[in-house]
């Protein structure tokens, strides 16, 4: 006899793509998602069972509250998720369970109590999920364009200042890191897009890669302007990163801009179908050694390049493949940024980040919005 | 000897209100936390370091690269997130991990296969997270002060527009479910705040619980609006819901929102300190029951009451002690949502939600807003 599997899932699918990916359904609370073969089955709260029926896409939505009756009236006092859960494989005759590797070590446990195999199955988990399709990528481009417009607003804001003492005025009051976040912020919103942590970071704080920024901005000093909102509609994200300099680049911040502007060209000539993420990355570190930017900790401090190069983009801001130390091989349909920067005390940092789609023969590069460092 | 053992956590602590309660450090990608004794650890990449440093509530902050490092002179080649975390533990003799319910079977198959004993202990996995402290209640009672602000706006807006055709007129333009919500989560964006998932669902939209609402208001049909922002500073959440009618109420509306009302009323009468949640909401089941408000499934829907009574509110918008068929006990310190609903096809909804405090002796009601029907 066969043995019969099901792929299970408990999140909510708020935070858990994966669900959202196979489902179609958002929910703030976990629920249950079950295939046997073709058929993808969810198991549903009241409050959500009817909603689940006409928006997700699934086979069949089932109601938690019947299988917590059945688990009752087979003897189950208080029925848990996994004894609802339980009750379903029992019905099927499943005896194995495949899981991602995130999966509750307490619902895991749970379920091998009452004699099911448990199956790891690690990232990717939904294998199709890592390669975009032509949907999913208009999807991201919508959302990139949508982005590229907030960045513009932003830098076309800072463009227009006045430079008085070495900062940024916008008539008598001087201009700040919250000022430009709230502009790119509200402007996303108004556009049905949901941004969390811009980033503005100008001088000393960009000298630290996830600092967000706070606090007057200066004339002549690098401000690092990273978005990365997702679409309320489509869910999926876009994420651009660019630096400019209002007023005069010192000659140490034209050389790393330089520097991180060839990096990204060295990435792009490499990237193709096949190609190791890592040598990638190995390419953009020696290119900047090379440039004599060292990288490492320097004065109790990282400083360099001491971030990825790069990311899948999705459902997840930060999703598989990685370019980076960890070597992922990188496939025809992957999305994913190039993001070099470097990072030094007392002088700033530099980061520009595009988002391409990886081809079999090289790349498409979906972000269209100029490189320009003085503003 | 006695058994060294650690609490550890790994995780991004922007979707683990955990890890961001006991490190105060956010960060978007999965980092290291262990606990030995009063001493907070952090391992944390190159890349998040030096902001670790400087933001994070713990002891010690760690290099993850250091530690790999480590791994890899005992002769491990790719090392794991595990591996570093072996490495700290061989380090402090520790061979016990005290876990959270959710954390990952992959990285609890891994340290049990490196001998490590795990301990999951169930929410609350922070017992001290779910009583709050005047700090926090502070930042909740912050949160809601601007969530009715922007609640309130937008029932002025929808109290001042004209009907016509039974539809609402702002102009000449009908008013859609979508203008309400875009000006209650700008407003909120524009004072600090995040909001997702804002529901303003009109009539037949109303009788879902969760379905956000879509298109043209009408008027005298019922408006459930339920706003759950979180503060960008504080990262507490505020949750507040109003029914509202713009024009008159049909008859069945007022009395849905009388026992609505009076549902409030005997929760608000019953919660305090050691009270049991599930009796709460039993008696609000009985009370709607008396009423003449059936609940449960008809005509192939739910219908009548049919989610919890309550949830805690913090750090996560759900979160425990829920007031539902769980049972759970209540106490002094919690700050919990008292929402129950009605809804009906072909009627609408009708939900009402307040915050408080369980107190010793009752509960200090957090929310201001007032409850009026028709405007």
């Amino acid at each position: 006899m066969k043995i019969q599997e099901a792929t299970l899932l408990i999140s909510p699918s708020e935070t858990d793509s994966n669900l959202y990916y196979v489902s179609g359904f958002l929910a703030p609370d976990p629920f249950i998602f079950l295939q046997v073969g073709d058929e993808k089955v969810l198991i549903m709260s009241d409050l959500e069972l009817d909603r689940a029926r006409s928006q997700a896409r699934v086979t069949t939505v089932l109601s938690f509250s019947a299988y917590e009756e059945a688990a009752r009236n087979s003897g189950t006092e208080n029925p848990s998720t996994v004894d609802v859960v339980c009750e379903f494989l029992k019905e099927r005759g499943i005896t194995r369970v495949v899981v991602p590797s995130y999966f509750g070590i307490r619902h895991a446990l749970l379920l091998q109590d009452k004699g099911y195999d448990i199956e790891v199955r690690d990232d990717p988990f939904f294998e199709e999920r890592v390669r975009k399709n032509k949907e999913e990528i208009a999807y991201i481009e919508q959302a990139l364009r949508t982005t590229e417009c907030a960045l513009e607003k932003a830098i076309e804001y800072i463009g227009q200042t006045r430079i008085r003492d070495g900062f940024l005025y916008s008539g008598n009051k001087r201009v700040t890191s919250e000022d430009v976040k709230r502009l790119i912020d509200i402007f996303l919103l108004e556009n049905s897009m949901i941004a969390q942590h811009t980033i503005v970071a100008c001088g000393e704080d960009s000298s630290f890669p996830h600092n967000e920024g706070s606090g007057a901005l200066r004339a002549n000093a690098p401000v690092i302007i990273d978005v990365f909102p997702r679409s309320v509609r489509s869910r999926y994200y876009a994420d651009i990163t660019r630096t400019v300099v209002r007023g005069v680049a010192s000659d140490e911040i034209k050389r790393m801009y330089d520097a991180v502007s060839a990096a990204q060209e060295i990435a792009f000539s490499m990237i193709k179908d096949a190609v190791n993420g890592g040598d990638v990355h190995q390419a953009i570190l020696n290119h900047f050694r090379n440039c004599g930017f060292e990288s490492g900790e320097t004065d109790g401090r990282m400083q360099g390049f001491f971030h990825g190069t790069g990311h899948g983009v999705g459902l997840d801001v930060h999703e598989p493949p990685r370019i980076g130390r960890k070597r992922d091989i990188l496939s025809a349909g992957h999305v994913i940024t190039v993001e070099p920067g470097l990072y030094y005390r007392g002088i700033g940092g530099v980061r520009l980040e595009d988002m391409v789609v990886v081809q079999p023969d090289g790349i498409i590069n979906l972000t269209k919005s100029p490189k320009i460092l003085e503003i």
